[in-house]
């Protein structure tokens, strides 16, 4: 069945609505191949169609087979449309993806109180969660294209280096097997930058001792992947030796968790106790992880609020850490593929501290 | 007068608000020097306040500076917190940049109809769309280092090399210049692709003969720079060469028209009317640009439906394009800062199909 197919059974056969409307771009490009256009109008009676401004008209015509595509015409508004047309399909109960406050009071506005609208994103995304097996090789790929990056880092790290350099070697190598692009600004974090789990990277030169916490992730038709390594440009102290081992069986422990059927909260608890038992807790900042596909954060998400449970073809990272102020940070990341028996990672890599450059 | 102070100033004073909630990221960047943020509460009364999660909190705290800097506790609702602070703050009539439906109507709920709420994004993107000059020193290197990626392409487009070849010669060429990243997704588009204004790249070989649009734009420490040049792998047909020419006077129509005071719109009307005396103007499917700055498309906007006069100290594309389905695209843009005489141009390089390699 298509994935569209798949969408309007569960949304209106199982949830009683007889409309979707679909505004996300990752959304629009899993259910219909193109992410150019505007917005999508699945109606459960009736031909669905794709909206979409001229400059990117003969793009998504040749890209969203089997859909209707309609251009905007200067001056029209997108949303007056959609409740033109949803009012011409007769819908009543309307199902949106994601959509900003503007665009939601005009379309309530022109819907004219004739029309139920309810945000229901967990509808796609739950479906987006489960990876089939023509994403799951383009993920492969993403995932092999991000550890050809991480090699190249750990080749050039070294004192005396800029962040940005790092990052030059990186996106270059990635590209040079052929990545699509970044699937999110490329993360050099050296030194002290090392302490905040969302460092980017700078001018900043690389000194001797420096943690670096490296975070990247390469693209494979629009599939994405992300994985993290840390190294010390020289020879790793005590201290970070022994706070990598931590966080290494942090990583270790919650790879045991991720499994079918298992609490996406549980495979964070599992890292998080191994943290906080070596007296670290209050460091570990954020949560374990998080999905990955066509948005390189997608669902489920791993973390103590999470109501999720994992399912074979779940993508997830597995991305403990550590982050001391004044000292830096480390953490360990793998994108894994939840599978019946252990979970698989789709980012390779050793784990170590040392450079090889 | 801080930023901050200017837009305190305008939308209090001027427009009667006596609180602003900032969510965008950039915007939020632009007040307060950071975007890790998840908002900033600006109240007429009182200290501004930052709100984020644990995972961004130091590296928040490190950078917004003079902020009340509050770390959201596991389970808090953000908007709920926000609409209790605006009580504490007595705030009456909030005005808000960017806010989703989901956040739009929880705030909403908690405000509880004691306080007005207005989407007024519009206050916050005039400011940003005059850059100071700390502004144009960034927005100057960004040029350079996008024109170096240029040069880069130039050098690499020949038959037989992948469109992500070229991308990985471009960004490589920029990164060891120092560039912080790319402002959006590197496009290679060549042959059929170059009809498909936002084209990408992929893993097509260039042939010879190939029109191959190349779109880029480096960043320098957050903001943004967009350029496009067109090239043939190859010797010019006379059919390219002729429409190329078009599109060259079209961009200098519109260079010329690039001028304080002036309608954004009557600058892609002098682009416009170059093309369709040519007889291609339904070809050129889009406007003919964008403000330029933190975001690669900010305001003015320069197209038929635009509002806005041009100004000193704007930042704007001028992109004007030929797109021929089964025959292929031509666009040539620059960034332009508006200036009291001529525009200068931020990106700079020649004007030709001709490669290099």
């Amino acid at each position: 069945m298509s994935r569209i197919n798949i969408l309007k059974q569960k949304a209106f056969e199982q949830k009683g609505f007889d409309g979707f409307l679909i505004i996300n771009s990752a959304n629009m490009y899993y259910l219909s191949g193109t992410q150019g256009a505007s917005c999508l109008l699945i109606p459960k009676k009736g031909q669905s169609i794709v909206y979409v401004y001229s400059v990117n008209y003969e793009g998504v015509k040749a890209e969203a087979k089997g859909f209707d595509v309609e251009m905007m015409k200067r001056g029209e508004n997108l949303m007056e449309k959609v409740a033109k047309q949803a009012k011409a399909c007769s819908i009543k109960k309307l199902a949106v993806d994601t959509i900003g406050a503007e665009s939601y009071k005009t379309l309530m506005k022109n819907l004219r109180g004739n029309v139920k609208l309810k945000l229901r994103n967990d509808l796609v995304s739950e479906l987006r969660s489960v990876k089939d097996a023509q994403e799951l090789e383009l993920m492969r790929k993403a995932g092999e294209l991000t550890s050809v990056g991480m090699k190249a880092a750990q080749e050039t790290i070294r004192a005396g280096v800029t962040e940005i350099e790092v990052a030059a070697e990186i996106e270059y190598a990635m590209r040079k097997e052929l990545s699509w692009g970044t699937a999110f600004e490329t993360s050099v974090a050296s030194g002290l930058h090392s302490t905040y789990p969302h460092g980017g990277c700078t001018e900043r030169k690389i000194r001797k001792g420096d943690l670096v916490v490296v975070d990247i992730g390469a693209v494979y038709r629009r599939y994405c992947s992300d994985m993290t390594r840390t190294f010390v440009a020289g020879k790793p102290t005590a201290k970070q030796q022994k706070l990598y081992e931590i966080v290494k069986a942090a990583h270790d422990a919650a790879h045991e968790a991720i499994k079918p059927r298992a609490k996406a909260k549980d495979a964070d608890t599992a890292a998080r106790e191994v943290i906080e038992k070596a007296g670290y807790g209050k460091h570990f900042v954020h949560g374990l992880g998080h999905g990955v596909g066509i948005e390189v954060h997608e669902a489920p998400t791993l973390n103590q609020a999470s109501k999720e449970k994992l399912t074979v073809g779940n993508v997830v990272t597995n991305e403990p850490g550590i982050y001391l102020v004044g000292f830096g940070g480390i953490r360990i990341e793998d994108s894994e593929l939840v599978q019946k028996r252990e979970a698989q990672k789709l980012t390779k890599g050793p784990y170590t501290l040392e450079t090889t450059g």
